[in-house]
This record gives C-alpha cells, structure tokens and sequence, in this order.
C-alpha cells in the first residue's frame, strides 16, 4: 500500500490521536497552539525512550550521573549564558495581513527563489547582505534588504511592512508576591544550564574525575512563533542531554566518540542506518568548536533529531565570570610532558542533546506500517506499529477466547503473575482477530489466548506481533519468552 | 546518638547536599528562594519513588492507565476549575518592616496564643470572626480584625498594616509573538486538571470501561509566599496523582477503597505503621464529599504526604459547562433495580494525589540514622541510608583491595556483567572501611571487594550495609543475590 510521504505524515498523526498515543492539548477547548499531551500509550512509550537513553548514558557508564535540575533557575544564569541578549529571533510584520515573519526566513525563500531561477549572482549577493546584517544585528538593514528584493508577504501580497524587531524566546514569568517587588525569572528554554551550574556540586559530591558526564531529562520551553509539524516544533518539549566535562586539548577525540556512540545508540534499535545520516555544522557558534546533527529521514525530509557539540569552556567561564565563582577543577593526573600534574582549568565540554518528542515522533512513524495482507481472495490489511519490544507501550496482552468457561478467570491468574514484571493487557471484547489487530496498532509484541485447553494442560497461545505467528507454549514459559525478548539487555549489550 | 529532632532535620538536610541528593538551585548565584535541584543520588531516588508509584497504580491495576500532559494548558482551564478566582491567599504587609504575612494566618498565631493564656472566650470569639469573614471573602473584615485584636508585626512591631489583598498563587506567563497580542497563560498549579479535560479521549482511544483511573506523574506550580521547610513547600514540585472515574452513588465505597490502598503502598516499604496516621478534613471544599490525608510523623510533626479525595462530578461538570462539550459517560452496564443500563452520566471522582518531593524527603528521613558503632575500647559511628533496596540510588559498588595485582580489571569484568541490570558504583580510592562508609551515606545496600582470592576461585566478598555483615560468595551469584532484594515484585506482590 504505497502512499504519498505527506498521507503517511497525517496517517501517524490520526493514528496517534486514535490510539492513545498523542492528543491535541486542551483538545475540548479547541486546543493550545503547538503543545501537546501524551495519551496512555503514548506516556508509555516516552517512558521506554527515556529509560532506555538514561540506562545507556547513566546506568552504562561509570564515569556518567544524572541529575534533574528545577526549570526555574536564577535569571542571572541566562544573562551568563547569552540567552537574555541573543536568543531571539529578527522578527516583521506585515501590516495589512497581520502576520508575522521571521526577517531572515523570508530573505532565505528569497535567495532559494533566485538559485531556482538561475540568478546566481542575486543569490549570492543576497546571502552575502544577509549574513553581514546577522552578524552586526543590524536589524534596519534587514529590513531594507526586504524592501530592495521586493519581497511581499505571501498572504497580503503587499509589501507594507513594519520595522524589524527582535523578539526573546524565553517565556518569563514573575516569582514573589506582587508584580512590582517580584523577580522576573525565565523557564528554562534548555536543560544545559541546570548542569553546568550544578558542575562543580555533583563533581564534588561525587567524587567524579574528569572525564565525566551529567545527564539530565526535563521539560524546556521556547515561545516558537512559527511553531508547527505536529511534535516537531513545540512550544513546551522535552530534552535529554548530556554534557561530557574533558580536559582542554582532548575535546576532539571526545567529540568524536560521542559522535560515534549516539549514532550507535539509535542504530540499537534496529532503524535502518540508510535513515540516519550525519550533519555538519558550517556555521559555528561563536563558543563551539565542533557541531554535528544526527538526522533522520522523516516523511517530510531529513531532520535534526540530535546534536552533539563541542561547547569548550564557554559556558563554565561565563557563570565563573557572572556567578564571582570559580568554576575550575584541579586534575591531580599528571603531564607526562611537564612531570606535574595538570593543575587548576576550566573544562572541556561535549555536549550531546536529543529532543525526547522529536525522538518519539521518529519512534512512531519509523515503526508505523499500512501491511497489506491482501489475498488472491480477499482484500485484507493491518496497521502495525513494529516497534522494539523494549519500547512498546504494552508488552503482552492476554485474552480469554470467549467469555465464559471459566477462561477470564484463568487469563486473569496468568496476568496476575506477569503483570508483577510487565505491562500487560486483559482484553475480552469482540472476536480474537480483531483483538489481534487493535494490539498490533499499539505494538504491543505478544498476544496470548487462553481457550479450553489452556484449563486442561495450561499451554496457552501465543502470537507474535511482527509474523503473525501462532505457538502453543506452557503458560509458565511466559515470564521467559516475554521477559527476553523486552529485557533492556537487547539494547544495552 | 540522640538528637534533638531540630537537629536531625538539619543533618539530614546538609546530608541530602553533602551527598549529592539535593543541591539548593542557582546555588553559585546564591540560590533561588523554595526551588532545589535533585543531584546524582537524589535524582536516582526520585526517579525509584516514581517506578514504585508508576507500577503500583498503572502497571498493577489493568483498569488504570497513565498520561504526561503538558504543563501549559488552555486559560479557560483555571476559569473552570476555580483556580482563576479562588487560588489565592488574603495578604498583608506591614509598612514598616516591607514584611507580607498571610492576614488568616497571623490570626491563627492569635488564637493560640489567646488559647495558651487561658483566654478561651477570646480564642473562640475570634476563630468565629475570623471563619465568617473568610467565608464572606470580607478582606476589609480581616484587616479589622488585625487591629482589633492589636496583632503587632513581630519584625517591626508595629501595627502600620496595609489593606488585605488577595493574592493568586498560579504563576502566568505570555505565548505568543508580542505581549501586545499574547494569551496569558498559567503554569498548571496541579496536574490534576491535564488528566479531566483528557479523560474522554483516554476513555475512547482506550476503550475504559467505568470504573477506571488515570495516573500521572508531572511538575507544578505555586507561587507560594511563605515557602519553607527544606523541600516540604515548594514554588516548583512535582505531582503523582489518579483520578478514579466512577459511577455515581458508588463513591463512598471506592474512597475508602483508594484510602485503605495508598497506606498500603507507602506501608510495603518497610516504614513503621506508627509513623503514619490519617487525618479527617472536617472542612470540605464545596465541590469534595470526603478527604482524609495520610500524615508522616516528620521530625517537626505529623505533615500531609497524599491526600484522597472525593471531589464528586464536580471538576468534569465544570468542564462541561465552560468547554461547552459532554462530558458524559455511556454506562452499557444493566442497573439491577430497574433492569435497564445505568446510560449517560458524568462520572464521580475519587483522587488520590501525593507530593513526590515531599515523599522523597519522608524516604530520606526515615531511612537516615547516625548509628553508634563504639564498643568499650574505641569510639565510632556511621551515617547510613537504611533505604528500601528498591529505592536504593545505586544497588552495588564494587571495590578491588587493591589498584594492583589486576584487582581493578577483574572488579571491572564483575561490572560490566551487572551493570547490565543494576546501578552499580565503581571504586578504587581509599582503605575498604572508608569506601563502606561512603556508600552507606548514599544507602547502597551491597558493597562487593574483588580480592587475591577473586582470581583464583571468582569469589567476592559481598558486605550488607544494614547488618554490615560480610560473606564469601561466588561472583556468577551476584545477579541473583542482587536482583532478589531489589526486584520490584517485592514491594508490589
């Protein structure tokens, strides 16, 4: 069943809405603008992601410990960190449409424009204005950029446009009794900073020598004003990051095994690696010294799902220089060149940072399939999600074959004892196909039947998700066959 | 070694720092007033407290599923709930001192001392003053009766009193692109409402049949003016709540049902029943037809942890009313007395609502104890974590004698193998003794000593932290030896 990229798109979509997985936040008020909820399967399978990276960052590694830092932090830390003065986007209106743009997204459609025409020489000049407003935060001369390559707002199609302005992503909100002695603090547009400000506390604490990594799971929030493509862009996500503290001088080689490691990370969950690919980054930020993206291929083109960086000491040495802090480490191991040891320095930090939601989306779209089942005499299909039994939200579920007989008592005592390991479901309703079939749009890996038999010699039937195959196996395997086939050990190993 | 409870809390609280569970927040920019960050074995902590939780409720109850909604949700939320009008405390300043006070609370410090001094016409005279201006929402009343009763700001003592104002505790933020054109919007003050306004397409996608629940673990909000008490009241916590969906007329049965159940859970972990007491509301909220809190007798008293509550249609008829959607249940069900399903209806609802924070600190204090270890000849002591080895941050650390003779290699080959399943620390620094005293401090239950012998026979010595008693056991019995104490099914069968 071969559809377009864009119908598989909103097939994921509705399914996830369908299913449990992703709902429309305050869908009964007609929503909240780029925010969502996860649903009953969906909570699960965010859950399975996030043990899985914490195991493999945390429980993996002896020299790695998470914390989880609050999203109110003291607002001195991203005037340090430059969130205050730069993460803001060059932001137009445009008068008669009411719309807002992005300055510098609309010089870009502009400059594709010219490439696809043949102007070369346009685009290139364009680009080159461009990137020297940028770079001066020259925000009038975006604007005469706009008004010299005549660009008009798709929706007016008029070219009455307002001044450029920069607009601050972080939402703020006021702490303390009332407005005017209260402080304004910023919800955390990243979780970086709760672990750099935390560094010198853990290490301490902890005893951890360097090399060594904090991990982090939480909630951040960016006030998006293009905020779109379901989970991709969100105005509240959730990030897993991981900042990787290394001697000056050994960055590099850090840099590229954690390159390495989290390609291997994604790769453990059997996707196709022709869907991965690396991105390097040409544009550094002024404090990096290395930036790569790990993409994937997602309906709508590669995207970034993951970045690993090279932050240097930037980030330590701004909250030494704002905090009055010295935010050094002494390194007891000595030089071989200098026969001392390395003394007092600010570390080295990688970085690696992965969007929960955008690592569910490509989960769930990844694992979506529109099987066809098809016969020469009848026209059959299934949607199957195939995803890895350690991610799947349900991990068995169990049906009596019909409702009486006694067989829902006996599904039940079956449940009972592997509800203690896993996530299990109980199912009487309607026809075991069609049980079959709502179990294989969830993902759920086993599907277990009780009938007559089953009270006679307790073997139960067990049937796989991915095949489609039938077994009869004694009921007290289950624990086994269900517990190796999820066990995090497939993954980790 | 006893102590005053004053000064238990406050080793317990330079503990929970000294040992990476929990830092003040923004500590290097001098912190952030009732916001705290968990570190590398608070956050190991938390997160068991929520498995034990998340399984307990969702994984062991096939009629209960989980949700993580967003913390941002529709403003029409909090108009429905009630929290736009009434979430929020009657405040007064003294002029002098700059100081706010809550104005019902220095009324109560009134009243008990009028009590203390035998004043009992006084004590009662005001409790019912102040009750009917509370009820009346008369803040003029209130300030009346601060002068009045000549209550002096114990700063300043003065009676230089402004007006009582009321004073909503839900922070607010704007989304959206300018603050011109921004919707206000709240950061949730509870997690409950994330799980109403969903509960229709949880039910559907879910196929729930009533009575079902809904759990979540998720952050709120408070922008509590007197913020206190170490991580006991919060600006930023994090809830672990249900709500159980039920037919109506049957709420009495399941609020006892929920309340006999969540003494249960906090009981399997070992904590001794004494500690913990119900507490009636004799007070109800208008929309509530029972509450009982379950209290933890913490060293400065019996405190709430979980709070059951019978909050009747109330929430989802709200939501009905402001959304403008049913929010009705189809019962299929056959009503015995009249023969006939019980049909459409919004259900009741049974809560039950725990502090996460709050129960990590019970987990902390319960489990600290600074033990006397002296014996005639020498003085000595340790600090240890008696925690549940389910809640334990590490499960085992594990130490070669010696950083020669290939004791680091082989301890590590031990490692690798159970790091698959466990949390397990590595350590190599110090005498054996210290390194046992460590992570008692963090309360890991196993500490393995790879030694000589380990190379000869693949023997270790493994050491219980409670009894600190020491055996020699083969390395390949680790995995079961750990896995039986720390197996969940423990606290959950």
């Amino acid at each position: 069943m071969s559809k377009s990229t864009d119908e598989l798109f909103k097939n994921v979509i509705s399914h996830a809405k369908e299913y449990g997985f992703v709902f429309p936040s305050s869908e009964i008020y007609d929503g909240l603008s780029a925010v969502y909820d996860y649903g009953q399967n969906g909570a699960e399978l965010k859950n399975n992601i996030k043990t899985y990276w914490w195991k493999a960052m945390v429980q993996m590694n002896d020299n790695i410990v998470g914390i989880d830092s609050a999203i109110f932090m003291h607002p001195k830390i991203w005037k340090a960190s430059g969130h205050v003065d730069g993460f803001s986007d060059p932001m137009i209106d445009n008068k008669d449409s009411k719309k807002r743009y992005r300055a510098d997204q609309l010089l870009e459609d502009k400059i594709e424009r010219y490439s696809k025409d043949g102007k070369t020489d346009k685009a290139e000049k364009l680009q080159h204005d461009m990137d020297e407003a940028l770079k001066a935060e020259n925000l009038p001369r975006l604007k005469e950029l706009i008004l010299e390559h005549e660009i008009a707002d798709p929706i007016s199609g008029t070219r009455n446009w307002t001044d450029v302005r920069q607009f601050n992503l972080m939402f703020s909100t006021q702490m303390g009794a009332v407005a005017d002695d209260a402080d304004t603090i910023y919800l955390r547009p990243e979780t970086a900073q709760g672990i750099f400000v935390n560094y010198l506390n853990v290490q301490k604490s902890g005893r951890m020598k360097i090399p060594f990594g904090i991990a982090q799971i939480g909630k951040a929030f960016r006030n998006e004003v293009i905020a779109r493509q379901f989970i991709i862009r969100m105005r509240e996500f959730e990030q897993m990051e991981m900042q990787f503290f290394v001697r000056p001088g050994t960055q590099k080689e850090w840099f590229d095994q954690w390159k390495a490691a989290r390609l291997k990370w994604h790769l453990a969950l059997g996707t196709d690696a022709a869907k991965y690919r690396y991105h390097e980054h040409t544009k550094l930020a002024h404090y990096a010294d290395a930036a790569y993206d790990i993409e994937f291929e997602f309906p709508f083109g590669f995207k970034e799902v993951e970045g690993i960086h090279s932050r240097t000491n930037f980030d330590l040495s701004q909250h030494q220089e704002f905090s009055g802090k010295k935010m050094q480490y002494f390194d007891p191991e000595v030089d071989p060149e200098t026969g001392k040891p390395y003394g007092n320095y600010i570390p080295y930090v990688i970085e690696t940072s992965i969007g929960l939601d955008r690592m569910f989306l490509l989960t769930m779209i990844n694992a979506y399939e529109e099987e066809d089942l098809s016969t020469e005499d009848k026209q059959d299909s299934r949607t199957v999600l195939r995803l890895h039994p350690c991610l799947a939200p349900v991990k068995a579920a169990i049906f009596p074959l019909t409702k009486k007989d006694g067989l829902p008592e006996k599904a039940r005592e079956i449940m009972d004892k592997l509800k203690l390991d896993f996530n299990i479901q109980y199912e009487e309703k309607d026809a075991i196909g069609k049980r079959y079939r709502r179990q294989d749009a969830i993902g759920t890996p086993f599907c277990i039947t009780v009938d007559h038999q089953t009270l006679e010699d307790n073997t139960v039937t067990i049937r796989y998700r991915d095949s489609m195959a039938q077994e009869r196996v004694p009921a007290d395997e289950l624990d086994k066959i269900i517990g190796d086939q999820v066990s995090w050990r497939n993954v980790l190993a």
